[in-house]
């Protein structure tokens, strides 16, 4: 069995989750995010470490990553916005923290009423305990706003990969970059990502690309080009940054893994099983939209997956 | 004033209203044409010659044409199926001819009830009777089903190739390839453009996709980077191919420009008068579903149109 070509990151139980305004139980979760291990889903964003006053939905997060690090050959993550956060995530037991930090000096303000220096030094904080109590987790620093911003408008390149490289320089094994308000172009993806992958190398991370103008997988496409190995969707397209005014529109998981398979770049992902985790999804939030253009139309005739022999 | 750099052939008056019900008034469509112009698209394929009996939305197509070719710097297109409507074509005035031909045998026979032998012939026929006729007139062979078929599942590449390159000899000035039922995948577009340029060098036409399963700008994209420069899309996503079962969804014209703009690629065409040439399409068609992601989540802020200045 060969490894994938690129792996999908699934941020659908976090980054979808966190803009629904009806809670999710947390046994629906489960169900949804072993329906995701089983279609070969390796890498899940399960949960948001915040106070559950302000959240609570990620109310149980601690629960949802019990279970899911039992699941075999799955990367269980979570998002933490502080020190605090982190400890909390590591005594669950996660395998990855992933940390945002805005490009743009608004979105920091607005979205964790913080400086991005501040945001760095969080990065540094959490580096540092993880080393102390669980070395072998790894740390990830999502660069948001990475392409513009809905508050500010245009964010300087220099400012994007310089803002990467402090964050792993201050400890993080990767920094990715995210078009959180969808403004990104697949000229700009091209540049930003060659510029990271000169500026930091191996520790350039993943593509976190949004659909809210429809150039969300336009953008996977050139990132992969440049050498990018790991995206970011979300099942149903669920979700989006609930601070960034008209933001909207992860890309879907089911086209984005139809995108590549169809390409033969193997996911490892069965995308029948794959549209099946849409049903936990449903089932877990009555009435709430589900999108994405390839389960509606469904896998061309004679279509075969290369990738579904190796799930 | 520069040339732009890519030709987006607007084909919503046709290949759109083909497949919507209600019938548009001609007026309306006039204002619908005027507004695409205004706002700098300088091809649009504005009417299918067939006996109106079959298709009643076109019974206006000669008085659609002698209204469009008034519109200065416009090259007026019209579809015909065969010889007669040619002629009628021809009459009316148009500056260019295109000819469906499918590269799957069974899609041939649903759509137009002749095989692919029968149809180069027409082509022939066709750019001989231009020739006598209208000799500045160009003939263009879109191959459909280039990617695939819902009917017969795979087309072989060599096929359609080989179909293209028969078009040309057979007098076609162009041979573009059609995603007709949303099969398409970037690896895929890059390799059979490629090939047929390799194969029919300058003959080599336009990419006409579709966003069946939400690859359209992402297969753009890689035509682009193909080397492809006409890019056949609908304003507001209008429209589909009748005869393929499960096919909709023409790249919306307004994502595409946006994406192309974005890029610094210039198209000729201001964003904000194509978001306005929706209302003529619109008021036209009161009820018909009207896509495009980026009329509504807006332009970014502060986006600045490199194209805009070339209108």
């Amino acid at each position: 069995m060969t490894s994938p070509d690129v792996l999908i990151s699934e941020v659908g139980p976090r980054d979808g989750l966190q803009s629904v305004k009806a809670t999710m139980a947390t046994a629906d979760k489960l169900r949804w995010i072993d329906a995701l291990h089983a279609a070969g889903v390796r890498e899940i964003e399960v949960a948001s470490f915040v106070p559950a006053r302000l959240l609570p939905q990620m109310a149980d997060a601690a629960d949802v990553v019990r279970h899911a690090i039992t699941l075999p050959g799955l990367t269980v993550m979570a998002l933490v916005p502080n020190r605090r956060g982190a400890e909390a995530a590591l005594a669950a037991g996660v395998h990855k923290l992933t940390m945002p930090v805005s490009a743009s000096a608004a979105h920091s303000l607005a979205n964790v009423r913080k400086t991005r220096e501040e945001m760095v030094e969080e990065v540094r904080a959490i580096s540092d305990l993880r080393r102390d109590i669980a070395p072998h987790v790894k740390l990830e620093a999502g660069i948001s706003t990475a392409f513009g911003c809905t508050l500010q408008g245009d964010v300087p390149e220099d400012e994007v990969i310089r803002l990467a490289a402090q964050c792993v320089a201050a400890g993080a094994d990767e920094a990715g970059l995210s078009d959180t308000v969808g403004y990104a172009n697949p000229a700009q993806v091209r540049r930003l990502f060659k510029r990271l992958r000169t500026e930091i190398g191996v520790h350039a991370g993943a593509a976190h690309m949004h659909n809210t103008r429809g150039l969300g997988l336009a953008n996977c496409l050139a990132a992969y080009e440049e050498g990018v190995r790991t995206f970011d969707s979300s099942l149903g397209g669920l979700g989006g940054c609930p601070y960034a005014p008209g933001a909207s529109g992860n890309v879907v998981t089911e086209d984005l893994v139809f995108m590549f398979e169809a390409m033969g770049v193997r996911t490892g992902i069965d995308l029948e099983k794959l549209m099946a985790a849409r049903l936990p999804l449903m089932a877990g939030l009555p009435g709430e939209p589900v999108y994405g253009m390839t389960p509606e139309a469904g896998l061309p005739k004679g279509f075969a997956q290369p990738g579904a022999m190796h799930v």
